[in-house]
């Protein structure tokens, strides 16, 4: 809007280029950090500056971390006889504040989707075979954690497909159902059709 | 999460500091900056760091400005028989889009609360009368725009109170009734009782 100062619209402007955040949100929020304190808004320009600095890709699970090796590769109490494969760090950070998986993590960072012209090579796809085929390798189990829509559906096939004719592992994938707390009223075909196929004795 | 980067962690603390903004989404935007260009997180960065340089108060009407009089109270083509008296700058942001409104704006920061002990000293309460009581003042009617919740009616009655002995102004009110494109269904009483109340001819 021509009548606020420059420098409102300005973080208007760059606000609303975050994922989710339109227009209305990005005013909300730059008027917000108009009236913070300047202590406040110091440390958060500064955090966007530095949001680089110190971040490394694990060298193992290509997850983001604070070293070379992240914290979960160099945890000696963490099982490493099972894998679990993920899209990203976020999915990461979610099964870990479960706290019910105690194995390790391979992050493909994307997933094989023709349609946008990303294939196995375009992800940590490489990485992970030669982890999973190195002499010596520990893992007995992958679980394919990825998102339940085609392109997850995709890379966990490849993955399957690629992996039963190379090794005597067990190849499993989580479970798609009715979420905790939903309802099947609301819930759509394909979510109660795969809760179904996935069925289990009690 | 202790296994991200310290500089991930800081900026998600930062984030999720923003109102509206959960943990969740504060990863998300976090995630999204990582990936971002140098370039970008340096306007970003930037924008945090400068968005109290060269922000006024407009001395007039009280709105955020980018000079000591606003664009609005400058310009002479609006009509300075109207005041719109809003809550804050944001409103005026909202009225101002429409492009209906063509008078001037009277920004109080905030209304009376009681509760939270907000007075009309606390806001730009008696800068407004000034405004309506000074010699020759052009001013011949006062909308008020206020929010409709308890404390916007509470301001309104209080300005409607101070004013009905003091001077022969035509003072109304932005009407209250059922949104543009919202249903009566879903709307709640006191939408419905002031929708009749303020019912009109066509």
């Amino acid at each position: 809007m021509d009548f606020l100062p420059d420098s409102v619209n300005k973080l208007i402007e760059e606000l609303s280029k975050l994922p989710g955040i339109g227009q209305k949100s990005a005013q909300r929020l730059a008027f917000h950090v108009l009236k913070n304190s300047d202590k406040n808004n110091n440390e958060f320009g500064e955090a966007v500056l530095k949001i680089k600095e110190g971040v490394f890709l694990c060298e193992i699970c290509f997850a983001l971390a604070q070293r070379e090796i992240c914290k979960i590769c160099s945890d000696p109490g963490r099982d490493a006889s099972i894998l679990c494969v993920l899209e990203n760090t976020m999915d990461m950070l979610a099964i870990e504040k479960t706290g019910e998986f105690r194995g390790l993590y391979h992050v493909l960072h994307g997933k094989i989707s023709p349609l946008d012209g990303i294939g196995p090579e375009d992800i940590k796809m490489a990485e992970m075979f030669k982890r999973l085929t190195e002499p010596g390798s520990p893992i007995k189990e992958v679980i394919l954690a990825m998102n339940p829509d085609l392109e997850g559906e995709t890379t966990s096939l490849f993955i399957k497909k690629h992996l039963e004719n190379l090794l005597p592992l067990r190849v499993t994938r989580i479970a798609r159902g009715v979420p905790s707390g939903g309802s099947l009223e609301y819930s759509d075909d394909m979510t109660l059709i795969r809760a179904l196929q996935g069925r289990q004795s009690i």
